[in-house]
């Protein structure tokens, strides 16, 4: 029922937390709600969800609200989630070792095949059930594994070294955690998670109020 | 030298980049810049960074450029990162860990002095200097010590419980690792850094060029 209509990167950006708000409401028996209702848990406008899902197709109608499975099912597909996808991990600190034990990707789909290091403290450590191996070995592994997603967890100098082997390798997304832009073809996504750039919006905000 | 003219949200969030650029200027020896320049290292065009700069007062001068020095210092100020902030992390789990261990937080004066969890296997435990303590014991610290942010890094139906200890407890910012949207008084910041969320940005965009 997805229709071809171009969607915009905003809504993109919102449809993740769509689909937390529907599957909650699917976890609790709900199987229909109205824009209003889902206005008021979402604290967005009415318009906007309107706005925003009606772009796919007729699952809101008046006087019925939306159907909650179907919607969800819908955004699922949207967000490539009915599909699963290998994820390998380079730098495997704190910050890689968090990533492969939070247990909650593997249920979206999101599956870590392995992790790679260069600290031979590291490498042969097993974090739930991945061994982390030798970034020697990165380039081989790509070539012998179908990998979708590079997980980059280590300084920045070196992410600029890792990312062009990730890419002649055919992997075509990258989730970067190193605080570095990086520089990619157009067919391969960036998704940056810069922490100290966050954390650097609270700074600000908090400053804004007491001054 | 900074006006007090109102600076956009937009702007704002652009900031850290700005900043993290102007430092590796620093770095590298590089006292001036023109817009141009800047425009090519940061990809983004010159007039907007133009648009973003000049609002905080003359450090661009035709023919001259910027003042790298006087801007990165300017942009600092604005951040509120001339002042440090203290944090608690609640959750001391595989990723509040990794926050605790990365030490470029500290660096720009975001210091951590407390981890809490209610693990009995947890707490005791020493992560870089920083004892996890009791959860039990959140509300007494807080009481006792001055606490600028605290981190959610635990499951979403906790975080509902915390969020309100610290809000009632002088805590003016909230780094929210937890998959769910807090409720707290305008008075306080939230950062949500919701990493399923970005995760599906780059499925989304995978299956885009796919099909």
């Amino acid at each position: 029922m997805y229709t071809d209509k171009k969607i915009s990167v905003a809504v993109i950006k919102r449809l993740p937390r769509y689909y937390r708000y529907l599957g909650d409401l699917l976890d609790n028996g709900i199987t229909r709600i109205s824009s209003n209702d889902l206005s008021k848990r979402m604290h967005v406008t009415a318009s906007q969800i309107r706005q925003d899902l009606n772009k796919f197709g007729c699952f809101g109608q008046q006087g019925y609200g939306y159907n909650v499975e179907l919607l969800y099912e819908e955004i699922k597909k949207i967000l490539g989630l009915d599909k699963s996808y290998n994820l390998v991990i380079i730098g495997g600190g704190n910050l890689g070792q968090a990533l492969a034990n939070y247990g909650n990707f593997g249920k979206r789909g999101f599956n870590f095949i392995a992790i790679f290091d260069r600290n031979p403290k590291l490498i042969g450590l097993n974090i739930r059930g991945i061994e982390i191996l030798d970034v020697a070995e990165l380039e081989n592994f790509l070539k012998t594994n179908h990998v979708d997603i590079g997980v980059l967890a280590l300084p920045k100098d070196n992410a600029k070294q890792v990312a062009p082997i990730l890419v002649n390798n055919g992997v075509k997304g990258i989730w970067n955690f190193s605080h570095v832009d990086l520089d990619v073809p157009d067919n391969v996504v960036v998704e940056n998670v810069h922490l100290t750039d966050s954390l650097m919006q609270i700074s600000y905000a908090i400053n804004g109020d007491i001054e």
